[in-house]
């Protein structure tokens, strides 16, 4: 083979990357996120004629970016993970006027089970903090947890990267994916180059998931030749906000086992649980473990990821999670571990933010008191904005949109007329897209449109999270009502 | 397609596993770590029969783990962004009986561009971080460098992968290696499913790349098939601890220029340089910047990586680093971008710790005089120890081991008999990995073999870390000599 190409042509260019990467797409960073990031670095420099003066990302559930207050105990050992130089005898005197014991107490515990956070660790994680997680799972579902099965991360999308890969034998290879999903899903499995199975969750029944649905897309699936291994589950939903009953937790396990489906469970949103007597949280482990059927709580093969960003605890940045295995053949989890090896280890503050999450400050501590002020406070705070943008959206013309149940978003429907789409087809985009443009140039909000999740044909709709901070929620709700009028009046039919 | 299979066997088990990640090895982290990491829980719980008290792991240059402090500065603005609560004005005044004024500052200026750690930031790292990298490139190479080509990655692994997998069109596509290599090339050139293209170092003159070697390498490879489209310099080496001369590097670059090879140029340990006036490190940025012909320099498409975790920082379990892109496809640049938002963002502990090390404290700074004698005691050190360690390893019988120009390693060759051949071949291993793991359970020190880096046919290797404490380190020496005489007269043919 000899060098023919034309000089002027780049070796890598866009026609020879790698195809699968070409193919994939993730609307929360989307295009919609690039231009509200160009729009904010103009305001920022003074630069641009907007008809606002900032800014508001709810494209993505980034509750800091949106200032709420980190944890305070959180912050506090780990800075002092951070400079050991505070723990020194000659410090304390000091120190303990702005550390309470318990924050001292708790670093100095850490320090002696990792050495120094500027090492490397185990690649599964610290022992000490894998077994906090085991120690957590078996006080929120009355089982045990093998902290050998325990892999942290570096956040939850590189563990559910790290299992979609696992389960890609070849092109043929299914996953099931709920529509509306994630976009980490769809996008993963386009760069393994592995099949989405799609299975529908019904918006009129507030987004629930009928086990019907799943073995009709199953059995559809595998009449066309793929070979469907397993299934997702996000719950409480992304970007739909339910929370799955105890019954139906059940009926997916055990349609796992009649169907022979790994089931990996997205569970980052457990704490943001919003009606918590119609609809508390029950982790699949907890439903597995409690299965009647003794060959199923032996069988299912069981993955649940958890993650330091999402619940009150919000701390995307230092990138932390989880996930526990069950039932897992060893010599796979001999390849998850050579995997995680291959990357070396999960970042120490990750990993000590998720050994924190796990287990805070107990009644009688020394920081128990702020510590469950704090987390009261995000947690009545997100729930009232929930509520109130929830009634925003349904108050508007064309639009419906199903409680939150849980999780961090709202995913309303939106009627967009006729010459809505003929609008958006001149620009090239799909209606919802269109309609979120709109919105960002119009009011500085930056939602995420449902084409990038996926919905049935003909619905329209947009993510958004109701993370803008509480005193500024009542303005933010009144751009959003005057920008959805003013669109309605120019496109009516 | 109907269920069929044996309901006792798992859905996901070893035989359908994804196969490219069963043909990832990474010997680093591979069965003789595995190993040692059994014999430090046995020693921690005073279990097993061992002749030594403990592990000493020079399997990975990992320095923090060997209780090499670290800098002082770096972790004091870093605690300070974990808890922003001690620069609140009524903490001040104890704050900075703890804190020197130019680490309040820093810290203050990154808060200030970040928000908060907790934050997802911009996929592609802070833009002010970015601006940080592109200063330190300019201030390095006398060129200027371009923020917007700059990505934080999570360790410089993270970086050269996502490159490796942009890269892989189709099976055929080639990217040339060094042999020896750091195994996450071959590891991740096997997941992706790309072809390795092997060139050989020159271990009888220190290791050095002969372009001749280069040439028939990529033509027989072409011959045969082979898409080759990149190459991969890692300088100073590893695990062979080379630096390339001035004259070396401008000949890669009109190598890759004439050859059309888009050129990856790890270079995370350009400041572990211990012959700093013969080999001098040469970066391949400033090198392509100073190529005498115009069509080289804007043409010859570079991607440098960086890291935290190595040079006198060694910040390896933060996860942090760089890479910086010249002469890209600005459409290639776009894919780079999205699938960095893929994983969302670099985590802000690494990134943090990328501004600190490309800013550090100046002439003038209050940490000025603390943080350059930290620096300067570390190297000092390193130079010591890799000069020691060498002379240890040229005294044994049948070892000769080149001088590490730079890097943290020394890769000794070794001699091993027909009787250790034979006796290797008994437990299925090569035999420079049945030597290592005699040395581990002799001494408790872990080594990597050789096998795991690629060598010439018929000759045996390990690599070492030079990184045992300094008060330690005559101890270590003596542990391999009794070892290695005692191995030798046991096998002697």
């Amino acid at each position: 083979m000899t060098v023919t190409k034309n000089n002027t042509e780049k070796v890598l260019n866009i026609n020879n990357v790698n195809p699968l990467i070409k193919n994939v797409e993730y609307a929360v960073r989307g295009k919609l996120a690039i231009r509200a990031e160009e729009i904010r670095t103009d305001l920022e420099a003074g630069k641009g004629n907007y008809g606002f003066s900032k800014v508001v990302s709810c494209n993505i559930g980034n509750p800091q970016q949106l200032n709420q207050a980190p944890i305070t105990f959180f912050r506090q050992v780990a800075s002092l993970c951070d400079n050991p130089d505070l723990l020194k005898k000659e410090n304390l005197p000091l120190v303990s006027q702005l550390y309470p014991s318990d924050s001292i107490a708790r670093a100095q515990t850490l320090l002696h089970s990792i050495g120094s956070v500027g090492a490397y660790s185990h690649s599964q994680g610290v022992p000490h903090i894998r077994n906090t997680v085991a120690q957590f799972i078996q006080e929120r579902d009355g089982h045990a947890a093998d902290a050998s099965h325990i892999f942290l991360t570096q956040g939850a999308s590189s563990g559910v990267q790290t299992l979609l890969s696992m389960l890609t034998q070849n092109e043929k290879s299914g996953i099931m994916i709920p529509i509306p999903q994630y976009p980490l899903y769809s996008a993963s499995l386009a760069l393994y180059g592995a099949t989405p199975v799609n299975y529908y969750l019904d918006e009129a029944t507030g987004w629930s998931l009928d086990i019907n649905q799943l073995t009709e897309s199953v059995t559809s699936a595998r009449k066309q030749g793929t070979d469907v291994r397993a299934l997702v589950i996000i719950n409480p939903g992304n970007p739909t906000g339910q929370c799955l009953t105890a019954d139906n937790v059940r009926d997916i396990i055990t349609f796992c086992h009649e169907q022979r489906l790994v089931l990996l469970a997205d569970e980052v949103y457990q704490t943001n649980i919003y009606e918590p007597e119609a609809r508390p949280f029950v982790s699949f482990k907890k439903a597995l473990m409690d299965h009647p059927d003794a060959e199923v709580r032996e069988g299912v093969e069981l993955v649940s990821f958890h993650s330091i960003s999402k619940g009150m605890v919000g701390e995307c940045g230092r990138r932390g999670g989880y996930f526990e295995c069950v039932n897992l053949d060893s010599l796979v989890l001999e390849q998850i571990y050579k995997m995680s090896s291959v990357s070396l280890c999960p970042n120490l503050h990750g990993q000590i933010l998720v050994d924190l999450m796990c287990n805070p400050p107990r009644l009688g501590d020394a920081s128990y008191e702020s510590y469950s002020g704090e987390i009261k406070t995000i947690y009545e705070s997100l729930v009232r904005r929930s509520k109130k943008l929830e009634g925003v959206f349904n108050e508007m013309e064309g639009v419906s949109c199903q409680a939150a149940q849980g999780s961090m978003y709202l995913f309303p429907q939106v009627t967009l007329s006729d010459k809505v789409a003929a609008a958006a087809a001149k620009e090239s985009m799909a209606p919802d897209a269109f309609y979120s443009h709109a919105m960002l140039e119009a009011t500085g909000v930056c939602v995420v449109p449902g084409s990038g999740f996926g919905q049935k044909a003909n619905t329209w709709h947009f993510r958004s999270t109701f993370l803008p901070e509480e005193h500024l929620f009542d303005q933010f709700c009144s751009d959003l009502e005057k920008f959805h009028s003013s669109f309605l009046e120019k496109y009516r039919d």
